[in-house]
């Protein structure tokens, strides 16, 4: 028998690697931090023991859900107002409350309010952009999660610099304090092509490459940012981006909601990771991104929930959920954007886009286990036919029980062992109190 | 003091009046099924005491939730097939299916798993389209749910029937059974105009109004329902319908996807009940039916969640946040299905859908207790600025923790007090695993 730490049993192991295999009544050991083994229950219980046997009967396992474009702090502006015109939601309420509470305290709040939302969604890894980078990596590092953890970068004044070459001091700072953490990868993040100059863009990311890390940014969002673009530069955003030379690999690109069909060859050929907010987009009336087209095209599209102002939740299994469905009703085709393709987004294709994907995105030896399981035993969860479809279209993120980065059980049965959230909750609806008295 | 059965308290209570009042710090006093009053929690308490008092801090209670469009017993095939054509996935997937399998024992046994999935999502009462009305129906009262249960007719041979005259006799001797019952409404269900003729149509009005029951049918679902309509009698289904007469306050449309403008008129001034399917028409590609226009045309529109075979799951929370974010990006306007109007969708508009408007519907004095008590203290539930907000676009079904109907607690801190909740997964566990045995 070989020792290892953990053994996880489920029903069925979603895998998603390459052949998509799932693992009818499976097993996976874990060993320092690593997948081992992974195959049959009878076979890895014949092999491997463990102090620490987890899941069981009527359990999913799969890997963690990654969400690859967040704002983390502004869950503590989650719902101050919705159902406005965009405009007047971002200059009347959301900047002007940025502008008044901004300050590392928040930040280091919200940022550890959002992890352990995220973590008790099943959410593994996420890509943020924000300011004050440190607070939010810390809050990473003390609730365990994973992070690519971009810093942000605006040509106008804020709390944090004055310009954008402030911006990107701050930006190599937090590269420098970070960039050897093996769970924090810092990145640098230029907001988007209407608030950064086409200099700013490339010093953004000539500082990324310094590094070899992620630059990311929102593009092709709004018809708005589409025409403003045009205005100024006489190029739609993805044509401006090609031009000046900064789109490749390492580019993690949300929303891209209105890249035309030569875009989305550009989008493709260049390997940028599209990010897919469905949830936003649709909340916000910014459109349906051509989600289709561009997997058709290649690109590589994975999912995020945008800041929680917009959404109003951090939940990657109700954006697979929505954006399956959507996408088939504007195309009139039922057969897109299937259950397996979903998953394949959440899961592989976003930690791909993170950078994470050597390391995890899919159960197996030798990778890192970060893994989720799920209950399958509530009434909206049976019979069960389809263990994708099941996921997809049936769970609820409070099915999701356990929660497992790099060997480390952070959630069990939905207790949080890394973290103290009532504390952290307390605090949150404390915050919640001074902003909405303030805003009487 | 005045005695009572059960004092709600709450920090927040959506009465769903017509003024749309929110009680802060608020308490319920229910006696005998009925609300007898509701107010500040101090004055609630200074004048009525109760053994049971439930609620308290961190919490909202609001209307149970109504799911106007179902046929609860498709639950046993969620999942069976996804992402398929509609035509492919009914014809040789769902219609066999039901064909191999509709019994009394398999309906009995369903809809049981329905009512509960039902209830552990706040939803209280339910409009349902199937065969074996009396299973289901025993099922509603076993649950201790309300519903109005339609018995189906179509033209064709089925197992509970061989001819249209057949279905129209079941439907009559079940409304017979039921037509007293308190919590169960019996109604008659035409499927729709594509699989009953005009006069089978005219016969089901004929049997609703004998006993002044409601009449409930799919209506414009598919373009191809339309154009296959408009080639057999010249004419639209709406028009077709207005036409022979059958519409009125009484009539419960599931879906109206593809109504043309005259048409939306005659649905407003007919007054009939139109139940909004967003998830089903996403998932099936149906399209994505006109509710802002319908709405504006002074349309009462409400919310179902079709069977759990095209959802897949029976959550009308979900159902408000997916209408609530489609909608404003179809329309390209983030102003329209508010938060508010997605509660109202959902509630006091589907109760009235239903014929309980009078009884059901919003907290009010005089009204029965049908109340749902739902947590606020999930880390996706922090910040709290705004209620409806809160409860449209963050909240999850797993955050509502009691359900009361008539006065009965049937949940309580998530347990169910009328069903055995293991038991029942059991048997739809088990019937899952003799439908998909059948199928390999």
């Amino acid at each position: 028998m070989i020792p290892c730490d953990i053994i996880i049993k489920a029903d069925h192991i979603l895998t998603m690697n390459d052949g998509l295999d799932v693992i009818q009544n499976g097993a996976i050991a874990v060993m320092s931090g690593k997948i081992i083994a992974l195959g049959g229950e009878d076979l890895i219980l014949r092999e491997y023991s463990a102090g620490k046997v987890i899941g069981g009967n009527g359990t999913v396992a799969f890997p963690g859900l990654v969400n690859a474009h967040t704002h983390s702090p502004m869950v503590y502006f989650r719902g101050l107002e919705d159902d406005l015109p965009l405009k007047v939601w971002l200059e009347e309420h959301i900047w002007p409350a940025e502008e008044k509470w901004l300050s590392p305290q928040f930040v280091s709040d919200a940022a550890e309010l959002a992890c352990i939302e995220m973590l008790k969604a099943g959410i593994t890894a996420f890509c943020d952009m924000y300011f004050y980078g440190d607070e939010i990596a810390r809050a990473v590092r003390k609730t365990g999660m994973r992070a690519v953890v971009c810093s942000g970068i605006v040509d106008f004044p804020g709390k944090t610099g004055g310009s954008a070459d402030d911006y990107l001091k701050n930006a190599e700072s937090f590269i420098n304090n970070w960039k050897d953490d093996d769970f924090v990868t810092p990145g640098v993040a230029p907001h988007a092509p209407y608030t950064c100059s086409p200099e700013t863009l490339i010093k953004s990311k000539t500082l990324a490459d310094k590094y070899s890390l992620p630059l990311h940014l929102h593009l092709s969002e709004t018809q708005w940012e589409v025409g403003e673009v045009k205005k100024r530069y006489g190029k739609t955003p993805v044509s401006l981006l090609e031009d000046i030379g900064v789109l490749d690999d390492r580019v993690i690109a949300a929303h891209c909601v209105w890249p035309t069909e030569q875009e989305i060859a550009i989008l493709a050929r260049r390997r940028v990771g599209v990010v897919h907010c469905m949830e936003s987009n649709l909340k916000l009336a910014s459109g349906i991104a051509p989600v289709v087209s561009m997997l058709k095209a290649g690109c590589r599209v994975s999912l995020g929930t945008d800041g929680a102002a917009s959404n109003n939740d951090l939940d990657i299994l109700s954006e697979m959920a929505t954006a399956a469905k959507v996408h088939k009703a504007v195309s009139s085709d039922p057969t897109v954007l299937n259950a397996r393709q979903a998953m394949l987004m959440a899961t592989r294709v976003g930690a791909e886009t993170l950078g994470l994907g050597g390391a995890s995105g899919s159960l197996e030896a030798g990778k890192s286990a970060d893994i989720v399981i799920a209950d399958l035993k509530g009434p909206h969860m049976v019979p069960l036919y389809d263990i994708y479809s099941h996921i997809v279209y049936s769970m609820n993120r409070s099915d999701i029980s356990t929660v497992i980065i790099n060997g480390r059980v952070l959630m069990e049965d939905r207790r949080l062992t890394s973290a103290d959230e009532a504390e952290i909750i307390n605090r949150a609806a404390s915050w919640g109190r001074k902003i909405r008295s303030d805003r009487q």
